[in-house]
């Protein structure tokens, strides 16, 4: 490991401090499920309590949903070169559907192993892959559909439930599980999610649960829009990228701030090595666009693609463990011209390959052709399908367009291939659009495609600024996660301008942690409306520490908190910097409802009928600033 | 001006400099009014040609709405120790119905005037002001209810149409005025904002011009739902906070990126000078919380607020040139324990001041049995009316609750008292609303208070983010701007957190002008769409300069392109860095459509029909990557 080795031990050894460290008073906790190695991992917030005048009052912790896998477990020992402990390998060898091949099975994966020109760049111990056995479907999809639910089932049933029934009978909750109606566009958000639930949304095709077999490491999520939003994070080299070492360090980071899912879009050379670098590293579920990689394999030109170098492909990365693959089958010859007289054409990359390769040929995009054959691959491994959007609009100028609807409409036809093979399917949307035409999409995504989960890259709501689109598109992307969508795709300030680096990571993943909750909380999610009143009422009382921890990036609003007030001492202040110390609208507000309680909210509602003044009382009974303790 | 005089200059001096700098390309150009001294300012940033094969296609000047004044005017030369030239001072004398006064009325403005002790902080070249002659009214709303067409309704007419229907005629602007149909809810955006347009919305109190008599200084523009959405931007002081230099600097660089109001929010010493030096150098209305500064002249106790002390403070602001006073009128006695069983009570500082005062006098809230004295000051000025919410929601928890509702209720009902004198009005709104009840905030609003315009702050969207509150609350002003909120008041990324330095007053603003201008593309402002659509084919067409200076910050746009591909050469590369030179799905979309316009569109239509293969002579015709000129 010439190359890389140094930097990447660096960073692995910098695992150990600040990317592991767990957030301030937060403890990983797991559920136990019904069997010993079923345990689902929780972040548990702890509260201070707040002073009264009648001592204190307990503050209860509050549970948040945790993507950042092992890493921010005290109790792990994370060793990047090794990978992941297995929290799936019993599940998968006893259902005694799979069997271990020898090795790779693909002629690129058995070439690749033994290439010395990149074996210092090789995962050290990659293992045998798994397949199904012949004529065997071993897709979540499959055994939902056999009315069977998987340890992976029980598991996400677990992760999204998050206690919430069982805080329902703790009165140190009752104030905080407060919330309003959502509004959610006949969407059913159960607050307990039983395994049965979740299998009979997999059966249905109304989400997915992306678990390949060779992806062991996997901590297994759901994608559906009856459960919480997702987001995933991009990752990924080019030939002017970045390294294999810098991608999984961005990895790790991205799930500690909140991602998903990550897709590896390395362009560049040694896509296959870095894939397993990061899947064997990676507790979320990891995409690909096999189609990338297949395009190196012809030297980037799209007219010398053939059905066998990509079948090839996707057997290579199934064997590695990707957990779902984009495929643009949707772009079919009839499609392309319907983007002639558009702003920005095509704008997708897969999709302007494949529409390079169809006028080169003038035959009919292969993926289209092949459907049934990449369906009975991705069925041996369950893989699932995010089939793609290569005509998106690349500007607000051609959102909802000719050729994008009718692309939609084929991948609709598509979802319904998949699922006569049990193969499990979301589908991607767009891209630019502005925000009046944003419901159109998903609506005609649920109606076209039979509510398979959309999964949307933003949209955009403007074009107009670059350097700042992870902010047009989190507007975007909060409207279409309430409409329903299941997952976002993030992007980051630098999109249009360049690769992001870790910190346009953090903006990116942040801003569509931001949109997926804003849209939880429109479609009236219990577990997400805990967290923002349990925020409130921290900020409210002056509980600086606690209104960090709850937050989505405690350590920047705490960096934000102190470049005013530094002190530790003010963290406890009855004031913040923005109003001073003499002039606090909460401190005030805190006087008014001090008086309420003495006297009693009768009385103060009999004032509105023009009863007895009674001001002296107040003014000699403290009307000075409220001291608490 | 000892303690303030070194910095001060020092950013006077600056202003020269990295403030006044054109950006790139743009240059200032004024469109000529019916009079010579009605010159009305616009961006009008120039484009590079595209290269084609056929030789050069010529790219027109793209013109935006410019909000920041003669700073970015090479001709103009600035002094802010002597402040802005006096746009409307002839506007204002020629209509006769005003008089100069000796000095300041206020008692505070003529002790201040005189004050050894604030000698040295004092703006050097104070005029006298200007009041309205006994029994006038000189408000916009009354010169429009008479049909009168003033200087000010006729220049921002110019200001909001932008030279647009002209631009119908030039055929190079043919495909960049494509646009969708907007979805404006009842809203009636025309394209053509004639003079009498703008007169009968303000006529009607639809829209607002907030233009105070002594605020020459203003360059003036309009506040409607029918007219381009707005964005304010807080500045100030607090106790522990800035000082004026700096937020002096703030301001112009505000106005710079976008702001067309701002506030001048300080809470500290010396608001009356601060506020003098922002308003003589303010070409943007300025708007005031005078409560603030009433509460400092009572050394912050509210119950030692009155009538007489606040009443000063109107006339003390009014005469410096303050365009729009906050106005907590709308918090009732009987409202109060309305706010008893919130989450996080009472978070506006007017509110929460109010609230206390009434609470103490067991009085109904002065500002609401004076509002007939407040409108005959506000009419003699032409001070426009921001009727406060003091009882808007401080977390998602207590959005739209019996509190804030009975508070609007009773804006509306103010709205009348102050339209029957003549006065403008606009109503502030929340907060922090989810997503699924924004709409219903801006309904109520439209009825209870008779479409007067709305302003709101965000809303926030979910309470979790500390330190990226300019997202969370990015995504509900979009929205409730779409639905017809006509100004938006920023939130910078310290909200709740600290005072906003430069760099977060800067992603405050942009964020905002993101939200406000997808409000506006959204209710079909063909302006708006304009510049996405030059921006799109811009970006389509890698001219990297072009798609940097249409953006709302060309400046980050170009940073960060910089960061990946530094090379200047790099700008007109027919590749950017996120794919590498061997990669690129816009170029192979140029090349399908080089084909298809050699070809016809209706040959390649044909080939949906399954005609004849001609791979051959496609791939021979060049396959290769297209390179251009």
């Amino acid at each position: 490991m010439n190359a890389i080795s140094p930097a990447f031990l660096r960073a692995a050894a910098q695992l150990g401090d600040d990317i592991t460290r767990p957030y301030t008073n937060s403890r990983k906790v797991y559920l136990q499920g019904s069997r010993p190695d079923l345990r689902v991992p929780l972040r548990e917030i702890s509260q201070y309590p707040t002073p009264t005048t009648q001592g204190a009052e307990d503050n209860p912790p509050i549970p948040v949903y945790d993507c950042s896998g092992p890493y921010t477990d005290p109790a792990a020992s994370i060793d990047l070169l090794r990978g992941l402990p297995l929290v799936r390998a019993a599940w998968i060898a006893e259902r005694g559907d799979t069997e271990m091949l020898a090795g790779p099975t693909s002629e690129y994966g058995r070439a690749r192993a033994v290439d010395p020109k990149t074996a210092d760049l090789r995962f050290e111990h990659i293992r045998p892959p798994r397949r199904a056995l012949a004529g065997a479907t071993v897709t979540q999809m499959h055994y939902a559909r056999r009315g069977i639910v998987t340890p992976e089932m029980e598991y996400v049933a677990l992760r999204e439930s998050m206690c919430l029934q069982e805080l329902r009978d703790d009165p140190r909750y009752a104030r905080l599980l407060r919330q309003h109606r959502g509004e959610n566009f006949g969407a059913a958000l159960p607050e307990g999610f039983t395994p049965e639930f979740v299998r009979d949304e997999i059966a249905r095709g109304r989400a997915i649960l992306p678990a390949n077999i060779n992806h062991p490491e996997l901590e297994p999520m759901i994608i559906g829009r009856n459960f919480r939003v997702k987001i995933n994070g991009n990752l990924g080299n080019s030939a002017l990228g970045s390294s294999v070492a810098e991608e999984v360090e961005k990895m790790v980071w991205s799930l500690r701030w909140g991602a998903d899912t990550i897709m590896d879009l390395s362009t560049g050379k040694h896509i296959h090595e870095t894939r397993e670098w990061l899947i064997r590293n990676a507790p979320a579920p990891v995409g690909t666009v096999p189609i990338y990689q297949a395009l190196e394999k012809v030297d980037g030109k799209p007219e010398a693609l053939t059905w066998a170098i990509f079948r090839d492909t996707l057997i290579e990365q199934a064997e590695q463990g990707v957990d779902y693959f984009t495929i643009h089958a949707g772009v079919l010859l009839r499609h392309i011209p319907l983007t002639a007289d558009r702003i920005t054409g095509i704008v997708s990359r897969g999709g302007s390959i494949l529409a390079k390769w169809c006028l080169a040929h003038h035959q009919e995009n292969f993926l289209y052709t092949h459907f049934d054959e990449i369906c009975a691959i991705m069925r041996a491994y369950d893989v699932s399908f995010s089939l793609g959007d290569g005509l998106r609009p690349g500007s607000l100028a051609d959102a909802n367009d000719a050729a994008q609807f009718a692309e939609l409409e084929t991948l609709g036809e598509l979802t319904q291939k998949a699922w006569a093979h049990e193969v499990q399917v979301m589908i991607e949307g767009p891209g630019h659009v502005p925000m009046q035409m944003i419901k159109e999409n998903m609506d005609k995504e649920l109606s076209d495609c039979f509510e398979a989960p959309f999964y949307t890259l933003g949209p955009l709501t403007t074009d107009i600024a670059p350097g700042y689109d992870h902010i047009t598109s989190a507007i975007g992307a909060a409207q279409i996660g309430w409409y329903g969508t299941a997952m976002l795709c993030y992007v980051t300030p630098k999109e249009h301008l360049g690769l992001p680096n870790k910190q346009d990571v953090r903006e990116g993943i942040i801003a569509y942690r931001i949109a997926a909750h804003a849209a939880d909380l429109a479609k009236g999610h219990l577990g997400a409306q805990l967290r923002d009143n349990a925020l409130s009422k921290a900020r409210f009382e002056f509980r600086w520490e606690d209104q960090f921890n709850l937050g989505l990036d405690p350590e920047r609003a705490r960096e934000y908190h102190d470049e005013t007030l530094p002190k530790e001492s003010a963290k406890v202040a009855h004031f913040c910097s923005m109003c001073g110390p003499q002039f606090c609208s909460m401190q005030i507000t805190q006087e008014v409802r001090n008086y309420a309680a003495r006297q009693g909210v009768e009385e103060l509602a009999a004032l509105t009928a023009g009863l007895a003044a009674k001001a002296e009382e107040f003014v000699s009974s403290g009307a000075e600033i409220y001291h608490r303790a």
